[in-house]
């Protein structure tokens, strides 16, 4: 009997070429590498359906993705029996059965992303591929006044990039906050949903507002303007973003629901920006 | 004229033989690395002196290391210019000028390692050469009681790799403790020096420690038996192993310095365990 499985999936982006299998291409992607230790383990064909199309060097903490096996294997049995075939680079720390209706990418009601900036003089040995690296000072207050200007529904044009196939480019932002401690500084941001390159630009965008060059007034502009594709940004580099969480519950729960948690790095706790 | 610099280093072992250069081979090492970038900023040979000689796979956010210069760019300078020379996995993050009498590893009061474990059911995918994955949940408690175990001044021969060419195998250990949060425990111990493998045998210590296998009392009884090299460990691999950093302080004023700075990760903060 078929049933369907919702797998919770964390993967380092610096060795993928994104998330999405790219068919009649060698280029390695997480989908790929999912889809061969399914068969691997269970012997017969699968396509699974992620919730985001993370791009090349996108690190992910809580990709959500489902399929539909006829496998009689538990479901609490499938995240180490995929372990132990997967490559370092992805693990896969959950999978529970979920209704026929669920759908990773459609039932979601949420995303959250963290861009991670390293804000000191020298460059990270460590952290290089999981974090962008800003030498110059940054202003943490207008940041977060201008972090904050995201929050609400508002048409996120300038914040694409431009060929993005989306037929809106309304989304609802329900949280959209800087983290800061230490060296190290976090953008988060959650959503109804995200539009091609939207958070590196969102982040760059801060980056601009951090060194002094871009008022935070600008993003308000800029999200009343409906002017173009791409007039926020620049576009920040894949390895600072992490996608950390698909969220299934109804908006009036998210709404609901408490601040970010603090995010800390190694060294020094993140606490939010007020 | 001569003057003698004192570079703090950062580097993600992942992809080095370890620090010291070694003549004669093709392997790759932190030490020839740096030396190279030397010669290529200054156009002179140079031969650098580290603090410790951190094994392959083995971590550093601030290791310390010397060499004499003719070179007059100013010390604040270094960082930098090394910087846009050396590979991304390798990091100065300060350069001060030292008297002639300052020895990166002769003048060295205290060495301080950190070795970080994530205890979940399943491994982590971004974490992965960052840390030691144990699936079985680890009793935190009993971990703290051993790692207490270590503070003071003791033959530390049970918890040596054999072979070592030290002469004495007694070492003074001024810290030692475990701190937790999330799915993260890090152990954190400062010494007057350690042993070949001494941190990653006493964290196998401590590991097995926390599984119930060994009682925290053990660790008593080998610093006093003195049986014989590797009676304590497992050894852990190195990747989950991080020279924290180096102190040129007196011995007395490290024994009045506050307890361990909170240790973060990505997250979750990690608190000291009592």
């Amino acid at each position: 009997m078929k049933r369907r499985l919702k797998l919770t999936v964390e993967y380092d982006g610096t060795g993928f070429s994104g998330f999405q299998r790219q068919t009649g291409t060698d280029l390695r992607t997480v989908q790929g590498v999912l889809e061969r230790a399914l068969k691997q383990l269970t012997g017969s064909e699968y396509v699974i359906v992620g919730a985001g199309r993370t791009d090349a060097g996108v690190h992910a903490l809580g990709q959500v993705a489902h399929f539909d096996t006829e496998s009689g294997l538990p479901a609490v049995r499938w995240p180490a029996a995929l372990n132990g075939l997967l490559p370092p680079d992805v693990s896969v720390s959950g999978a529970e059965e979920v209704d026929d209706s669920f759908h990773a990418r459609c039932s979601a009601k949420s995303k959250e992303y963290c861009y991670l900036i390293l804000n000191r003089p020298q460059r990270s040995a460590i952290w290089h591929h999981h974090s962008y690296h800003v030498p110059q000072r940054l202003d943490l207050k207008s940041m977060a006044q201008g972090a904050g200007c995201f929050t609400g529904t508002h048409d996120f044009r300038a914040f694409s990039a431009a060929g993005s196939s989306a037929r809106s480019t309304v989304r609802r932002v329900f949280a959209s906050s800087v983290f800061a401690g230490g060296h190290w500084i976090g953008f988060r941001v959650a959503a109804s949903g995200f539009l091609y390159k939207m958070v590196r630009l969102m982040a760059g965008t801060l980056v601009e507002v951090g060194l002094g060059r871009t008022d935070p007034v600008r993003i308000e502009e800029l999200l009343v303007s409906r002017d173009g594709c791409e007039k926020g940004g620049p576009t920040l580099p894949p390895r600072g973003l992490f996608l950390v969480r698909i969220t299934y519950e109804d908006e009036q729960e998210l709404l609901c629901a408490p601040e970010f948690p603090a995010l800390n790095v190694f060294g020094s706790s993140l606490v939010r920006v007020p």
